[in-house]
Order: structure tokens, then C-alpha cells, then sequence
């Protein structure tokens, strides 16, 4: 939608070097490759992966990576002068965020899809990024596809926002519609779900609503500005919902989903994360299996809902690929 | 979500020339007024409103402008080197199209919500908004307050787009809306709807899907880079739709929608707009009345929706203001 001055001049080739390639590492590096034209139309110049911290090099990944391309030291990607974004994708707080952390205070973008330590350590991670005079962007973090944080940093900033509503967990979203349209109880679906690979091995983050949390505590600091510890976020899970419960529901035209809700009343805050009853008519109510969506409700734009796959290799590849974009653009003057 | 430097030295003040202060361009100074606070932090500078092409000087209107903002000569605004960006809310295409361009040619940013004037001259805004080096940003003419060209112009860049499905015209849903709800002929929704003020005296660019197929124009546009006029879009409206059609729609589990949609099968396109029978548990089936939704599936991140309301002054107002702040970011190098 911008028409902006074609630069003269030769292109610089953006270097990334990538924390991690396990299942959104893959993902990530799939979506480079399979829309390479675009995504370098879009940002002006090449995009290159040079550089990956990766232990497990020889696992078994359907797709060709130079095995010249791995080191198993962080710091020779924070050091390599070459390197103009770091895109951390290993999950968990630390040593993610030390890992950030380190990689601005080389003057390195970062771009990441990890919840739980933008969660944890935003206020640090964003006064590093600006302190360090580099950019840092975290979309996929918050609903996986869903260009949401974009949208409420950027367009949708015109607005005062009152309220947030989120299904922002695939996992849940997913084992709830399964009980709803089949008549299963928790227990058998979620057997069903760790079997498909839908849900983890140890689900606990997921149906205890921990992983919700997290998003929450980002969606709230980007809308109202207003940091909550995902641990001061009262919040409760799905793994105590029964059949007879989703059946109650139903019974008064409603569905059960957990929800992520954070009001802004006046500058006082309500917040909370936990399994809530939708009537039918609502357009959360629709949101089904591993879909997610955000509805938000700004004082000039009204309410807004943004719908899409929360998770997958692909769909957070997109969006880590948006931020790297974004960067780029930044990089080339664009 | 992004965090860069903070900028040191003394603000600028952002100056805007409105033309056309109409529903749209009140709504657009109470959005200002109400939210100056943060769109000036987003901006990264003051923002105001420096002079105004309008010709009803006299009008009731519910705020306050200093009658000295007012003139009735567009040059005034284009030779007054304290302006920087133009808003253009006239609407149609002549003589909209030629403020734009002499506005971008004297070196200013546009901003319009004028989809009929980028639907017929896409291509002449795009090229001259280059060639002068000035940013050209038109958020508000699809889908009102939602943030759609923004998304697939910025983060949704890494995507290859298969396809747009869209519910872009509030007057047209309202009118489909109550003939299904309440089970109503069209003309005697049509006339409610016009004491209501929900259509136009004459509503034929509306129910004909005119303004739609503008859109779609837009749509393909930026999603596919292929321009095709709106009067080569095969375009039916909705005003041959009969209370009959309604129920026998509703007896297969379906509801009618007044669609744009358009289709990239690897290279060769196929688009139109046309009312379309939609199954109940569609992702658009449930927009219902004003507001507007948007479909799209990429390569990358799957499908995609997003859902607002299209129309009215304080929505698009957020949408003007949005591309005004984007463009303050980019004066003011943040």
C-alpha cells in the first residue's frame, strides 16, 4: 500500500543468523525458500540465512542445509560482522533471552517467536533493543499467522483500546471443538491429540493455560501499555472441564473456549485467562480446532477480529518472515 | 511491537491539508482530537491539522475549527510548504485524482479512503507517488477501520496470495442482513434503509456492487500485482435479490452475501463479484449488517480473516489516522 522511492545503488544482502532449527526453524527456512522472489522484492535486497546454532545436526530435516552453515557457539553469530539479524527460535525463557539479549548488545535486529521469555522479560528486552539503537519484533509470538502485534503498533494506532479477547491456543482450541462436536470427554481427546501430535508429550503449558498467559501479558503491554507477569494473570486451564459442563453449555446456546480477556477501564485493569461461556452469535464462537483469533475494541475503529491459524511451521514461519521483512525495509531505507 | 531508537532534537510538527471536510473528514478531526495524545507518541510528532479545502464554510458541524483554517483553493494547500501530507476525502474519481497527483508532485504524502479514485487510476497514483519520492497510502478505501491493506503490504509480504474473498460494502450486508433475519423484499429494507441513513438517496454504486468491484480492483492489486479496471470485473449487485432466493438459501443451510472474490491459479486469474451462497459454518457467513470481513489464503501462513466495521466516520477515521502515522514515522525517521 506505500509507494515509496525505488533506491539506487547496489543491493546489500540482509544476513540472518538463526537460533534453532528444530519444527519453526524448518518451517521458517521452508517459507524462504519456497517464496524467495517476493520476500526479496518486499524487502529490497537478498535475504540469507548464514549462520544457524543448531546441536543436532544430523537429524533428519526435509530440507538442504549446508552443513558449513551450523555452529553449536552462539557467539559466533553475535560476533560475525556479516550478521544483520538474529532470529531466535529455541523456545524458553533462558537462555533465549540472554541469547537476545547478547545479539543487540551486537547490534543485531532480532526477531523472535518465543512467548514465554518476551513474556517474561519485555520491559528488558525492548529498553536493550532501543538502547542498542536496533529493532525488535516478536508477531509470531502472539497467534502464530495472525499479523495482530503489527496491526496494534502500527495502523491501529489511533486508537485507545478497551478491551481484548483472545483464542490464542491451538492445542486447547483444538481439544475443546473436539469435545463439543463430538461428545468426548478431556481425557480422550487429549490422548487423541498427543497421538496426532497436536499436543504435547507434557501438555500442562497448553491445558493449563500458562501458554495463554504469556500471550496475554504481550497483547496487554503492546494495547495498553501496561506490563502484568504472566504469574499475576489469574488463570485457569481446561483440564478440569467435563463433557456434562460443554453439554450445559450447548444446552443454553453457547460453546466453551478458553479465553484470554483484558478490559481497560479507565486505566484500571481487568485480566484474566480461563474457560468462558460464548453464545452462538458471538464471532469467537466460530473459531474452531486449531484456528485462533483476537478480537480488540478500540474507541475509533470499533471492535476488530483478526482470524487464522495460531501455530505451524508455516503459518509462524509467515510470520517470522513479516518481521525479517519489516527489518529489511528499515535496513535498505525503504 | 517494534522498538527503535528514540530520536533526539526537537519534534516537528506534522502538518496536514484535509480536503473535504464531509462525514468522513469530521470523523477524521474527532479521531485527532480524542486520541492526539497517542498518535502523537505513535508518530513521533506533533500532528495537525493546518488547512482545509472546503467549501461550506457555514455548515453545522460538532467540532470546533478556526474558520482561518478554510480555504476554497486546493493550491493554496499545495504551495504551502508547511504541509506535508494531504488527505484527500472528496471522494470520486474527478477532481480527486488530480489533487492527489498535483499534491504528490509539490512534494507531498498523500492519504485517501477514495476507493474509486485508486480503483480507475491505480497505476498514475502508484508511478507518480515514486517519482516524486513521496509515500502514497490508502488504507481506508477497502474495508473502512480494518487494517487489510496494511497486512498484506507489510508483514503477509513472505506470502504467495491464492486468494481474496471479501464482504467490503456495509450497505449492501445491512440490506442482505435484514432481508434474512426478518424476512423482507429488498425494496422495503432499501427504503429503511435509507431513512436510517444506511444507504444513499441514490444507492446504485452500492447495490449494483460498484464500489465493491472498486475494491476488489484494490484488492488485486496489492495481493496479486495484477490491475484489472473495475468496469471489466463481471459485477452483479443485489437488487434483483428476492425474499424467495433468501429462504431457499437458508432451506440448504446457507445465507447469501454480496462477495468480491478473486483467485490466482499460477498466474491466470479469475475474479468477480456476485452474490454468493455461503454455508452457515463459513467464516463469513457470519458477518452480519455494517460490518465488513476479508478473506485471504497465502502459501505460507493458510487462511486468513479479518473482520470490522467497513464504513463510518470514526472507523475510517482510525484507518486515515493509521496511514498518517505511518507516514509521520517514516518524516520523522523512527
Amino acid at each position: 500500500m506505500t509507494a515509496s522511492a525505488a533506491s539506487g545503488g547496489i543491493m546489500k544482502t540482509v544476513n540472518i543468523g538463526l537460533l534453532g532449527l528444530g519444527n519453526i526453524g524448518t518451517g521458517t527456512y521452508k517459507v524462504l525458500e519456497m517464496n524467495r522472489s517476493q520476500i526479496e522484492k518486499a524487502a529490497g535486497s537478498q535475504v540469507a540465512i548464514a549462520q544457524i546454532l543448531e546441536k543436532d545436526v544430523s537429524k533428519q530435516r526435509d530440507i538442504n542445509v549446508a552443513p558449513a552453515l551450523f555452529t553449536q557457539n552462539p557467539d559466533d553469530i553475535f560476533n560475525n560482522p556479516e550478521i544483520d539479524i538474529v532470529i531466535e527460535l529455541l523456545g524458553g525463557i533462558e537462555p533465549a533471552t540472554t541469547f537476545m539479549l547478547d545479539a543487540m548488545k551486537r547490534k543485531k535486529h532480532v526477531v523472535t517467536a518465543n512467548k514465554a521469555a518476551v513474556a517474561a522479560n519485555f520491559d528488558k528486552l525492548m529498553n536493550c533493543a532501543k538502547e542498542n539503537n536496533v529493532i525488535f519484533r516478536f508477531e509470531a509470538s502472539v497467534a502464530g499467522g495472525i499479523p495482530i502485534l503489527n496491526a496494534i503498533t502500527s495502523v491501529l494506532q489511533g486508537n485507545e483500546f478497551y478491551e481484548v479477547m483472545g483464542i490464542v491456543n491451538g492445542t486447547t482450541n483444538y481439544i475443546l471443538t473436539q469435545m463439543t462436536d463430538n461428545g468426548l470427554e478431556y481425557d480422550d481427546v487429549l490422548k487423541v491429540a498427543q497421538e496426532k501430535g497436536f499436543a504435547e508429550a507434557d501438555p500442562t503449558d497448553d491445558v493449563e493455560g500458562i501458554d495463554v498467559a504469556n500471550k496475554l501479558t504481550i497483547l496487554m503491554s503492546l494495547m495498553f501499555g501496561k506490563y502484568v507477569k504472566p504469574g499475576d494473570i489469574p488463570t485457569e486451564g481446561i483440564s478440569k472441564i467435563t463433557k456434562k459442563q460443554i453439554e450445559d453449555a450447548k444446552a443454553q446456546g453457547c460453546k466453551i473456549k478458553l479465553l484470554a480477556n483484558a478490559k481497560n477501564l479507565d486505566g484500571k485493569f481487568e485480566y484474566s485467562v480461563k474457560p468462558t461461556l460464548l453464545k452462538e452469535n458471538h464471532p469467537l464462537c466460530g473459531v474452531s480446532n486449531e484456528f485462533n483469533a483476537v478480537f480488540v475494541s478500540g474507541n475509533a475503529v470499533g471492535d476488530l477480529m483478526f482470524y487464522g491459524k495460531g501455530a505451524g511451521p508455516l503459518p509462524t514461519g509467515s510470520a517470522v518472515l513479516g518481521d525479517v521483512i519489516e527489518i529489511a525495509k528499515a535496513i535498505n531505507g525503504a
